[in-house]
């Protein structure tokens, strides 16, 4: 068995296990994993990432932004180099495999290949990044942002909620932040980023596929909006002349919703409602709610805006009630690079699954990284599509089939690079 | 002038003006009125009505409810009594008008009375009652209870934000809660209760009109709702299989408005929500919602209530949610005397108004002296029919034209009385 897929696959099983311990919290199965930035939990797992990875015959070094990378080296010094990698860090009581096991998968590649002494022609890099959840510091991508260069340096001034800034965080992790800029990869070194994380979403589940490929991550965004109405007393006010507020903002979540089922490759949600004065006997005066809308194709999203504001515009000036709309966030879409989802699609068919190609509705590392190299993104089934919480679940099956997806795509980059 | 309408009005309008500066508040105008049960505010203004009250003429006692009662007694000792009054005490920053004016108003017929020397074959007793709101104890209707004889001792118990028990500041404010069963009036000497309340409401101004008289006071039940959904991740969880509890919770607003608006004598709100975990970017999984309903026809607020819940399960149902629904507060409606509210009518008519009946879609002490007497309601206009405001106003016309009707009310009363 050993150097089998199922062998590696059990492997990162095990690790995946031992890493969820590395937690503020004492019992993973009841309040699940919480690690953030530059914090002793992180300290604590990086020397177990540095100990299995120098098990396996890597170079391992902590870079000035807290990102681990152990190198698993081409016999070939001059090689360019595949990332693969994920982030370390937890939403707080969040689940064992959301970012994590995006590290470990890699690992499992890096033991399978050792074990059955398959050389590559280019370097892999795999890489614990710091932070992507932004849990510590009211930012995210921390990690890749260093890797591609887009790291800002005034993000070093942002703080947490005990006004320890990022600097001084990294600075006591062991880290120089004044040479983060030298952490940054050059693109002609690298061939492309790769990384494997769960879908967070039930679509596998439901199609009963270990594995899924992804086309895109999401755009994303976000408004604030306020209905006005006019407070009165919930008795004596008739219904005709009433300006009710939360009756305005039942009808924008009503709209909200129709759009986005009505709509393919939308998402939206109205997530987070505040209404005033939110009295059992009182006509509500103002309601304010959040819209987001999520999708992988920029224009989709651009267009049912247009339609939604120009919905809730009708809807709330029949009602006698106005509003105030704010875009609050917006992020464009990220599309994954055609050939290395073409490769990914070819390696999962030839690992003996069908094929699924989905898009990623949740924000990954590939945003920033996306400027510095191509990205592809392979998607692992979780149980109910539940994640960020302690009941994230995946089949240990899933991973055996993840690692043989992986080492037949080195395979396939394998050959594809030596035509290069 | 002296002892016109319009000058006992005037008079009204004075006694408002003055009463409105025994509060917690310094400035009545901006801050509102806040005169809470047996507190210095309320014993000032007891003091400055008892002098209004005894330069009428009047009989003035405290009774062990810290009602304040003046009698305008009959010359026949033996004649049966007509309550007259409103409640003192106010919300936190309560307006000018709401309950006191109902006091002061009944002085200025007293005032009319006297001055014109009419006399009655009854007394006029005018009751300031200590607590109709509730704001200091957690119940309401204290006053009219005492003189019901339907106070509840245990309700003694009950204290306020500091820990003080209403029986103990009823004995600080000189009352003897221990004899309040002997303060109730025995229902063979009283004729009726006639209150004359702001309409809280915009009718009359709509059809401007000085006065209105009152139907019934309306019924009222309260539910809360929660509509139980899962939570998931906003961008990962496809439409098809959302169970969002926010986008049900908007469909039962939805319901409730509808079907107030389509159901004539029937009023409602859902004037409370709150959200879980409310968060921008999860799909709700629990929200709550208050749902009030109100009638002054019980039959028609409980088919209605059937008929929501019918149709909130349908809907919930069928977008595959579920939820708990709980009868919070139930109030059943309280018809005004047909006699008496045919006595007002005939009044307003013969004081050159148009009469008016409408349903009071607030509670008032009617709801308590009910289980004494017949009660009648005369309501006046109230500025875009707002209240429990320090913008509450009414027009001081309004008072003369409503001791017009009181005047005439009494005149007619006296024959009814003269020929029983």
């Amino acid at each position: 068995m050993s150097g089998s897929f199922t062998q590696v696959g059990e492997q990162a099983w095990q690790w995946l296990e031992a890493a969820a311990h590395y937690s503020e919290t004492d019992d993973p199965a009841r309040e699940g994993v919480t690690r953030r930035c530059a914090t002793p939990e992180h300290h604590a797992l990086l020397e177990a990432l540095r100990d299995w990875m120098e098990a396996l015959g890597m170079t391992v070094r902590l870079d000035n932004g807290a990102n681990l990378i152990g190198r698993h080296a081409s016999p070939h010094p001059e090689a360019r180099t595949l990332l693969l990698g994920s982030h370390q860090d937890t939403v707080p009581h969040g689940g064992k495999y959301d970012g994590i096991m995006g590290v470990l998968l890699p690992l499992a590649l890096v033991k399978y290949l050792k074990d059955n002494a398959i050389t590559l022609p280019f370097h892999l890099d795999v890489v614990a990044f710091s932070d992507e959840e932004g849990t510590r510091f009211s930012s995210t991508l921390l990690g890749s942002k260093v890797l591609a260069g887009t790291f800002d340096a005034a993000m070093l001034e942002t703080t947490d909620d005990e006004g320890i800034s990022l600097g001084q965080a990294l600075e006591a992790f062991g880290c120089r932040p004044e040479r983060i800029a030298e952490d940054a990869y050059r693109p002609e070194e690298v061939i492309a980023f790769l990384e494997t994380h769960i879908e967070q979403g039930p679509q596998l589940e439901r199609e009963a596929l270990p594995v899924g490929v992804v086309s895109a991550i999401t755009g994303i965004e976000r408004h604030r909006l306020t209905v006005l109405g006019r407070a009165g007393h919930a008795g004596t006010v008739p219904m005709a002349m009433r300006q009710d507020a939360l009756v305005g903002a039942a009808e924008v979540i009503r709209l909200v919703d129709t759009l986005c089922r009505e709509t393919e490759d939308l998402v939206g949600v109205v997530g987070k409602i505040e209404n005033a004065p939110n009295g059992v006997n009182v006509i509500p005066q103002t309601t304010t709610l959040s819209i987001e809308l999520r999708s992988p194709k920029d224009e989709i999203r651009r267009r049912a805006r247009e339609q939604l504001m120009a919905q809730i515009e009708d809807s709330l000036t029949r009602r006698g009630l106005t509003f105030d709309a704010q875009l609050t966030y917006e992020q464009a879409a990220v599309a994954c690079s055609a050939w290395l989802k073409g490769e990914l699609e070819d390696s999962v068919r030839e690992s003996g699954i069908t094929p699924r190609v989905l898009f990623s509705g949740a924000g990954h590392d590939g945003l920033a990284m996306q400027s510095l190299c191509d990205i592809g993104m392979l998607f692992l089934r979780c149980a109910g599509g539940v994640s960020h919480h302690p009941d994230e679940a995946i089949q240990p099956e899933d991973l055996t089939a993840a690692v043989q997806v992986l080492v037949t795509t080195c395979r396939n980059l394998a050959r594809r690079e030596a035509a290069a």
